[in-house]
């Protein structure tokens, strides 16, 4: 493979620093080179600088090189999206309609809606069928500038499926490009044939499904849903504890829909990151920012179910590391653009474009573990790279609701334009 | 030119019927036909049916033909965006940055920001600069699946910069794919050098620019921003009355901060639109739908300023017709992504995915007199096509965010993909 030469460019953003979640000023801090250029080869970023460094350097190999032109153009790293759902089965776009014409919550689930039909979908799904579906999902992040996904199970519920889904996800991070990390998720839901015996699906969960998981090592990381009606603090905690001693690092869905100690306990479980917060009590959020818990934040999801977005501003300014992810989910957040959710996060979380490129680069790689691989251009990093069709990283955020995508490389390889 | 068979469309959209504005039951009549054909032959549409009936009529010239196979796909009218400031000089990314950073409103003004500092670019921009600039942004409208754009000038307040952005969207008419319809807006703001004097002003626009822009022919439409701070609605009638006396058809920015007899005026002086519209009375929106004003609707820039977007739902109901829009501008709304408006269309104002889809076709292109030739698949139109690379239009709106065009006729030319 020829080593490639990106050159010229009018700003490129490397977030170079220690590979670890920043806070507070470091989230504003780019490590902006103008007309700057870097040196790939083996799929890896041999060289960053100025231009007229890289050419006292690689001067004399540039005819062996694919050159770049990058003049004009914002380069910045691949993003990560350390959140979603991806590889699920079906689609509901009938059912965005029908709660558009009126129909009622409960009109959708006689109809055979909401999560128990992705459940189903999924269920039915052959593990190719998924393959195929998620694929095409995974294209357009990659599309949309995005190189590494994490993606959770949840939409199985029972053992079978949920190793079907982490098992797909294992499968696509082999043959997609994009580097795909898995979450175990069986504590998504509780599945339909256990309601009001919710403590025995934790038991399946517990005895069953997470032993399974680790011994296979189908999954990193083992979230669940801290949530009203869903499962309590308690019950959380003993899901992520009992992954934990299996070598499953937690995350947790928390405080979404309400006030329910979701961070508190994140940070008591010692869990990566914690997702949502949109209801996030301030002393949850200061023990996150104690215990160094990443918070995930997910401004597309509030912004498609008309909520108010997560206090993305207010929880930098109490010191913690904010990441952000699309949430890719079929019922409440259909959507693969990053771009969008960077420019929600300047929009609805007030955070600065700077700090939104950070949210989605280093503090979304080190929320999935990635960070000594991926999130910024340093010498010896995977050289994922995108280059943007704007000239500086303040119009990424400002020029709204457009993918200014140009070109993407993933490990040195151009997938886009 | 060869003729263009797009054949096999999964839906083929047609929006047919009286091209006139839909409201009630008629905004979600989307004509589809599926497994739909047209045949465009000369920039216009030949026929339309399924594509059995267009191989019984056009089976034998089916060799002499440019064949696009449409299989899985949903094919559309281009795109039609009623109310744009695209022709403005300058970028305000910085100032985007600087709110974001904690700046006030001051602190901007006093930088040499806001709607001064565009047309401060504006008036210092050459008419190649403001093409160049304009360009680029009818650039990207096209890659968004929009094929007819109104262009409103605004940003000189003064007649010679006023003439400058008419002729500049003149021009781009004539050498751009897009169709480019020209507003007169002098009534945009006050100028900083009219302050305290407004009714000053409005003698130069009145007995100075609109005699010139009617004489050259540079405009169809002549806007007038009614807004508490801005122009009174005796303010605004007189400078819309003056236009309709010399041709030119009324539009109204109405309502958007405050509620201030905006719509109502729009009904009283037969404005072919209101736009914005956010903080409409109910009497107002009752005269509108009485008077058959169509309500133009720009959810993106409410969601960019963090408002409540217009009660699109409820103005349906009452019997307006409704259209979409961009608000394209470099203030309150950098966008061009149509397809991101008709997201926030069912997102934020409850419409339904066939109504946002003819918000943004047919009734965008009743909104600037453009229905005889744009804004439906109907024979004898022009063949300003889309199409997108979902299979059905629920898609459209359900997988928000993402720019889901995969091709774009324009007046029959492939201009995208």
């Amino acid at each position: 493979m020829k080593p490639i030469w990106i050159k010229n460019a009018a700003q490129l953003a490397t977030i170079s620093g220690a590979n670890k979640p920043r806070t507070r000023e470091a989230m504003s801090d780019l490590g902006v080179i103008e007309n700057g250029s870097l040196w790939i080869e083996n799929g890896k970023i041999m060289a960053v600088g100025s231009t007229a460094e890289l050419e006292r350097i690689y001067g004399e190999r540039a005819s062996e090189a694919n050159i770049v032109d990058a003049t004009g153009r914002l380069v910045t790293p691949g993003l990560v999206d350390p959140h979603t759902h991806v590889a699920y089965g079906g689609s509901r776009e009938r059912e965005f309609e029908m709660r558009l014409e009126g129909a009622t919550y409960m009109d959708i689930m006689n109809a055979g809606g909401g999560i128990h039909a992705t459940t189903r979908m999924t269920r039915e799904a052959t593990e190719d069928e998924l393959i195929e579906q998620t694929t095409r999902r995974l294209d357009s992040f990659l599309a949309h500038g995005v190189t590494t996904v994490e993606g959770k199970s949840g939409y199985g519920l029972d053992l079978e499926t949920e190793i079907k889904q982490l098992r797909v996800m294992k499968r696509l991070n082999e043959t997609h490009p994009i580097d795909l990390i898995p979450t175990f998720m069986g504590g998504h839901a509780v599945p339909r044939e256990y309601k009001g015996r919710e403590d025995e699906y934790i038991d399946v969960l517990v005895n069953d499904m997470l032993p399974k998981v680790a011994d296979e090592e189908l999954a990193v990381f083992n979230d669940v849903f801290c949530e009203v009606g869903v499962f309590t603090p308690e019950q959380s905690e003993r899901i992520l504890l009992a992954g934990k001693e299996l070598g499953l690092v937690p995350k947790i869905h928390a405080d979404e829909i309400e006030s329910y100690g979701g961070a508190e306990l994140a940070a008591k479980v010692g869990a990566i990151s914690a997702e949502h917060l949109l209801k996030a009590s301030d002393e949850g959020v200061r023990l996150m920012a104690e215990a160094g818990v990443i918070a995930c934040l997910l401004p597309a999801t509030a912004l498609y179910l008309r909520e108010e977005a997560a206090q993305g501003r207010a929880m930098i300014d109490a010191g913690v590391a904010v990441a952000i992810s699309t949430d890719c989910n079929p019922g409440s957040s259909p959507t693969t653009s990053m771009p969008l959710v960077m420019n929600l996060a300047c929009i609805s979380m007030r955070l600065t474009p700077a700090e939104a490129l950070v949210a989605a680069t280093m503090n979304g790689a080190c929320a999935i573990g990635m960070e000594e691989k991926v999130g910024s251009i340093e010498v010896g990093k995977q050289a994922d790279i995108v280059m943007w069709h704007i000239s500086n990283y303040q119009e990424l955020q400002y020029l709204f609701g457009v993918n200014h995508v140009q070109s993407v490389w993933k490990k040195g390889v151009q997938v886009v334009g």
